[in-house]
């Protein structure tokens, strides 16, 4: 500041924007999904398209989430929806099926004048909202939901921030703590950094196949009231980028503990539809609550978060998604619609596309049979990777990875001799090499948090079965030979130590 | 604070969330756009659905600049490329034509996985940021634009909060100031309010014709430094509620200003397809910049934003949009990307609707003539309107408006008479009161910002020339009768007053 003062009172002439004079906290905000690496990743392929030569033919995205990139086909029936949506003069042509016309001009029916070019109400369009609120009462097998607690986002992302920055308030001791797993999805310590709330880090048990503990959740908890108000529990079920799914039981005792210590819990449930474990099953926190009792029911304050980015449909372009709040103080909840109607309303076409998923087509009508191929051939590949690339990965020898049981990636913990530890961070260096010497860009684990001493890399699942073989081959192959690059002793895992606090973790000054 | 801990000591059992805890940022909080007068008017239309009777057939929403839903029809070659995109089956289809088929094939070249379903990059898809780039180029007659520059956005409404989410910095008397122009569209007071920046007012002499006198700037930020560190003007051009369209002059005057005081320059650009009078013409802040010789051009940091929602479109359901950013630190560039890479990318379908807008059928393409006619028909009716709702509400007494020169609005003082001055707001007595009277709803002033003692309403320009019509003899009417109602004395117009600070401004504690 007295920089500033000073330069302006000299009259020196700078930009008005500078590093010196950027909000601070932008400035701490970190996201790592499309960070260093995945830079240079774009400057390799620039530089390809140059004529410069790589060792390898082609730069595989392995870094995010995004299926239809990597060659995953859409469902017809949400492109014929939205596309009636956007041009209702198809309506008229026979190629599209009368289901696909009847969701259409439903949605039409409910949007201004018509028309998806306008603007919808703040929280999503009115049929739509009922759609998702029957959807979730099918899905939890009865339990009740309600169409007015249902809110339409762009993405899952933008409900998670507004959300969170209905939370974010107090200074000093008082400030509100936002508990988020590690690892976890670096959405919440980026909005956290945003909103310069506290991050409170509770550690998911590697060994225990990224099992959360209750008593962990007792120990970050207890930590964090020494120097912040611990108010919001964000948990990620199924993982990302861990890829666990959560028992039944497990859900239970979260929510036990969330009652009492009177906690906002953010579910983020947006890979419902992604289970491949035979021995797993989505739960939903909702249905638990609701099954715990009204005692519960009733009172903990929960907000669950889907998205159309992800699933069997893979639309992350369309930024659909929607959130169910439950238990919200009303007058909040006004201050929330208040919030959403600055930015007017979410793309009213991606509102459509979350409206296929929840109001999918029934066994009765004609594109029933098409849907459901077409769904099964998704989710049974994405299956069926997830348990190659476990299985290659953990072949591997100093890689161990958990069971991708559910979302979209694995989080393989990798060896890293102390050789390697150079100037970069040890799991930065690796991907690094990884990216250069092979094209396979993958995120480091210090992006999503890992106990210190430990190191990952995230990759998704999301490459054609022949290229994720060969992919893995590669990354065997890369591996190996980064350990006898880098290494005298032999390939050991290092052991993970739950009294250390992890560089991951955040603590105020 | 202390409350909150007395009650957790207490061992009493609440919300978590609640007014007392919700973010005061978010409390603070104004949009009238979607405000109480909006809020009342889904309620009589609920009602009036349930059978309840009212003196009126129906509400007209002319609250807000939401074309489609006022009738508007799109552009059809607008919603064929989106279509094609969403769908590409349809590129088969012989009812397509050629150059709708070339814009889609081209964007969907650009996406990943050549699908609308995949993120683009945090910046946008690279052939429409390209697009957008020539675009400018051709309307500035030739000034550079770099596509690098070039941001696609969530709408216009995104883009203006992420800058500002840059520019906040600083506590106390070096917290960053924004000056805005009063009257203002109020998502720039509600950015302000969630990001705790201080709110720097300078007005517009209503006399003048809203014009923007540099004067005004000058005494507003001497004010301004007294307590923050002004360093952002931002400009609406066409006038947003305000109607206006600035001249060049003017504009170099105020750049002029700008590179003196070292500020950053937000240009609202959005209506620049919206203008109406001969006499006028829209003149972009990077093109005067530009014609103000590289001193001025290689220094003053400039963003312009322009959006899919306004202009001859109306597309704001797709909530498309870019911004151009001028000198431009380029290391805050890129914490830029990093900021929007958070929320991922702007909604693929919504950037191939600005693709469409920046880069119409050409004169040769098959398209061009039904384009053109579609284009000319609503920017023609338009026209008509701004000048049917001026004729008419300047003969009614007690109302004064200005030429509604450019975007979509008439923003007329009106005469209140001292008795009609209860509990609520005078202006928002007034509106409830037509609202509830005669269904026409429209926002009061004071969401807007307006000079102590004088009182406006923002009406939209986009109901149908009939239904417009009604409209405004239906508020000379009320006004009439209201004036009736409340005033002994002749109505006349209450003076404005430069000394006095407004009851919109908003001066730090």
């Amino acid at each position: 500041m007295s920089h500033l003062q000073t330069a302006a009172r000299a009259g020196l002439r700078g930009k008005s924007l500078t590093m010196a004079t950027l909000n601070p906290q932008v400035k701490a905000v970190e996201y790592a999904v499309r960070g260093p690496i995945v830079m240079k990743a774009g400057d390799l392929e620039r530089e390809m398209q140059q004529g410069v030569k790589q060792p390898f033919a082609e730069v595989i995205r392995a870094n995010i989430g995004d299926a239809h990139a990597m060659g995953q086909q859409p469902i017809t029936f949400l492109r014929q929806v939205v596309a009636l949506c956007c041009f209702p003069e198809l309506m008229h042509s026979p190629a599209f099926p009368e289901d696909a016309k009847q969701r259409a001009r439903r949605v039409l029916q409910d949007c201004g004048g018509h028309s998806v070019g306008s603007y919808s109400a703040s929280q999503g369009v009115d049929c739509i909202r009922r759609d998702v609120a029957d959807y979730i009462t099918r899905r939890d097998r009865g339990v009740p939901s309600d169409w007015s607690d249902v809110y339409l986002t762009t993405g899952a992302s933008d409900g998670i921030m507004s959300i969170l920055k209905l939370l974010v308030s107090g200074q000093g001791p008082s400030r509100t703590g936002v508990m988020i797993p590690i690892p976890q999805y670096p959405l919440y310590s980026a909005a956290i950094s945003e909103l310069e709330a506290v991050q409170v880090n509770y550690y998911l048990d590697e060994a225990n196949c990224w099992a959360l503990d209750t008593e962990e959740l007792q120990r970050a908890h207890r930590a964090a009231k020494q120097h912040c108000q611990p108010r919001v529990l964000c948990i990620i079920n199924p993982g990302n980028p861990t890829g666990q799914v959560q028992s039944k039981k497990c859900i239970e005792e979260v929510l036990h503990f969330a009652h009492e210590e009177n906690l906002f819990v953010m579910a983020d449930e947006v890979y419902q539809d992604n289970v491949y474990s035979a021995d797993c099953r989505f739960h939903s926190f909702k249905k638990v609550l609701f099954e715990m009792g009204p005692e519960y029911f009733n009172s903990v304050e929960l907000v669950s978060f889907h998205s159309t980015s992800k699933g069997y449909t893979g639309e992350c372009g369309f930024r659909g998604g929607y959130m169910e709040v439950l238990n919200m103080d009303p007058q909040v909840k006004a201050q929330l619609v208040k919030l959403l109607s600055v930015r007017l309303c979410p793309p009213v076409s991606g509102q459509a596309a979350m409206d296929v998923i929840v109001n999918p087509p029934r066994e009765h009508e004609p594109s029933y049979a098409q849907f459901t191929k077409e769904k099964n051939t998704v989710l049974d590949s994405l299956a069926h990777k997830a348990r190659l690339t476990e299985q290659i990965l953990n072949s591997v020898p100093g890689i161990k990875c958990n069971p991708v049981q559910g979302a979209m990636y694995a989080f393989p913990q990798i060896y890293i001799p102390p050789a390697a530890s150079l100037s970069l961070a040890p799991d930065m260096f690796y991907c690094l090499k990884l990216l250069e010497e092979t094209g396979i860009c993958v995120v480091p684990g210090s992006g999503f948090g890992q106990r210190q001493g430990t190191y990952h890399f995230r990759m998704t699942i999301l490459p054609s079965p022949d290229k994720l073989q060969i992919l893995l081959q590669k990354l065997k192959e890369f591996h190996l030979h980064f350990l006898e690059e880098y290494s005298q002793a032999e390939p050991q895992m290092s052991s993970s130590n739950p009294e250390q606090p992890s560089h991951a973790s955040k603590q105020p000054d």
